[in-house]
């Protein structure tokens, strides 16, 4: 799929602010990416932020998307909870149906779904988790698809229960030659080369594929790369990955947009 | 309107446990109300109890109502908070949302609003905060019908905003001759004699008239009355008013099947 | 020790309300027991309870103790959560103060510390939560003493830090032959003949023996044994054991008059 | 008294983050500011971060403050909140008590009270609300001195109570002729001018007096001066202001070394 190789999305993690608590600076990044993953209440994000964020976003035509997370206000979502579950079920299900109620109210609506944090490293981890991510999408909305990092126990179980996946790839984390991140901590986790993260960019969107930390070429085909928000230079960044994908010929567009999404 | 007057819904407040912490027998009143108005999480609720109390309520044949209130766990929604309009109308469709995405994956819907506590209380004698009850609907669902006082500024609020409005009568509270309610800390606030409440709720059904606190008879017609949940001996006495109304001849249903609701 | 040896504590989790919500009868529980683990306000608590709570308590000459969580009102502190050390240090230090202030405000002070629910087990098995809750200690009194199970991780990091411990024992759990409890969801757990727990509690206070289940007579040696709040028979069962105690010639008293408190 | 006159404490608001969250440059205004109005959990600040303000306080010889707030991490403490005046005492004991135990922690203690936001506004209109600040004191320690603004219902009320008052001046607001603050939202509340700002705070310092939105020179004896915490340009003011004072020959000293703390 030729066609499909060429366009890829660019999300970020936003709305992130609370109350009279700011987290990045949204308004800038909301013009450069083309999906946006909205916190929905319970690691970050009230309401007031939400549809601020909601409306921004469909101004820019940026995607909703649900960042859904632990309950965890004080951690940022950052803590694994040892949540069971069913009552995780719920959780996820009520921060859906609250974000997609703000989205409606601006006039667009939730597009896809992304796990935030803890929930998203436990998600890929246990089952539990993972199970209670994809069941929460079967009941809330049979056709929302789950964006994740492919490969992973949540996209094969997503897969598996019939919930589309949208491929997530990471721009400044390094890979394993088996194509999962080299965990944080180890030496060369992160790109901190923005020039190398920008050019892992490319490969991944270009040629669907990416250097793992032993030197190897690996196919690693995503549909959206994930720019990260909470870092000074985070709008600077969109900026250059943006460019450089452009200028590689790579067609950057909205999940929605780019034709996974149903 | 003969038909309308001899059918009447009883509505209770419900699902108002948080985690470990239980409130009323839930079970035990959705087998007696028609109506439920079911707490979303601001006031009470936590997402696991909205579930179960949707699920019962749909086991019941109940309707499922939002009962929206302020942000205030440790106040139970009792206690007044100067929110702006702006940040109350995203903290209503926030509720809205999240109760509704939990009604569905349950097989049902939100059928209908009422505020809870302060929240109501202030929605009667502030303007700003009856303007965000009813924007909060429009937004949401424009025919989504609000249940309240009528006569109120609320309840008139909602009809030039053409937001359907349902009736709410009280069972256990005076009202004075011109149809408020009795402020709580008055003498004679609140009838405490279970028979004399039951012979108020009939007289409201069958009449349409309620006797005032100066021994008035005042024109009261309304579409649902209101039954307390919170009291030891709840589900006894609203065993006691319905038979009471059925005995009377009229016929206890929820206000969607009374036709009033869209 | 043959004096120490017929002496015991009785201690309760107790205060464990928040708002409008209660947990269980305190005030028949606090004329039964000696020691009050008393809900700081992260996993149950609210200011109006905690002082409440502390003036029954010294009212009856019950001592107050810091029963001390995870920050996770929603769960009850029954579900682990990944607090970093120093975090969950700062937590401890958090509740401390607020109930040590609330106790001092009606009268009184805490007396000792108990780690609730999933702080409790975590603390046991980790090295990292055992040492939060030490240093806690240390850097809040260092002579407050930590009520836990003895021979237990967090048993032994506490007194080789210098901190004073007090032993737990309990009545309806079935003990392992090397001192550990059995653990829940395994056949035989919990104790559920009330006659049989009763049995386990006098003979901790007078032979400071248990027997495993395996039918070893262990040793057992504690200070004080803890009564389950949370059930509906539970003042009857503490009545219950406290007479079986006095009957056996064990002197029901608080850990500050057991004389192991200093 | 020529000497006190000539000395003057200059406090701001601060450790007003959340978990993730920062507010203002706290370690820059702990350089400049000779006491910290420390937030304690309940309109801003977790416990660790309670802990990092408090020792950089400590390190910068500033003194600790509590400043407490109503129970309102969404609206920052600046929403009005009914709080029965029961229920607000036992919730400023929790956080004199939690930010006390913390600054022991740290080897420092609490020297003062002042009342944040929407509950400073309260409690100088409500007698409800400074009754309930000025008991917490009282109950909390005796001696503990209130900083709030001087001629308000507040500081006579903790004056007849027996509470000493510290005298509090606002750089950059504008006072009427009968020495309360131009309410904000009138003409001229705030005064932007920096210069302006600098000179009325020079004037309460040097002469005990402030020309008020009349034109009339009132007299004003303070003992602090609030500096803003939350503007970008915080620090630099700090800085032109410290420096204006001192050239006037006004010693900036912290409370507890002005000599009007116990």
């Amino acid at each position: 799929m030729p066609d499909q190789q060429r366009r890829i999305s660019l999300n970020t993690d936003i709305g992130e602010g609370f109350g009279a608590w700011t987290m990045s600076d949204d308004n800038a990044l909301l013009r450069r990416v083309t999906d946006a993953n909205i916190a929905c209440g319970f690691h970050a994000g009230d309401p007031s932020t939400m549809r601020r964020t909601c409306e921004t976003a469909a101004a820019n035509g940026v995607a909703v998307g649900a960042h859904v997370g632990f309950h965890d206000l004080r951690g940022f979502g950052r803590r694994y909870i040892a949540v069971p579950q069913e009552q995780l079920l719920d959780d996820l299900i009520y921060q859906l149906g609250a974000l997609d109620g703000m989205a409606r109210a601006v006039g667009t609506t939730v597009r896809y779904v992304k796990p935030h944090g803890a929930l998203y490293h436990s998600a890929v981890a246990r089952i539990e988790h993972a199970a209670a991510i994809v069941e929460s999408i079967r009941q809330f909305d049979r056709g929302l698809p789950l964006l994740c990092q492919p490969g992973t126990r949540l996209a094969r179980h997503a897969a598996e229960a019939g919930v589309p996946v949208l491929r997530e790839g990471f721009i400044d984390r390094a890979y394993t030659r088996d194509g999962t991140l080299v965990p944080r901590g180890e030496p060369g986790a992160v790109i901190s080369d923005p020039a190398a993260a920008v050019d892992q960019a490319v490969a991944m969107a270009t040629t669907a594929t990416v250097v793992s930390n032993d030197g190897t070429t690996i196919p690693m085909q995503v549909d959206s790369l994930c720019v990260h928000s909470d870092s000074p230079g985070a709008a600077a960044f969109a900026d250059k990955t943006r460019a450089a994908l452009e200028s590689a010929g790579v067609a950057v567009a909205s999940l929605p947009d780019i034709g996974t999404v149903p």
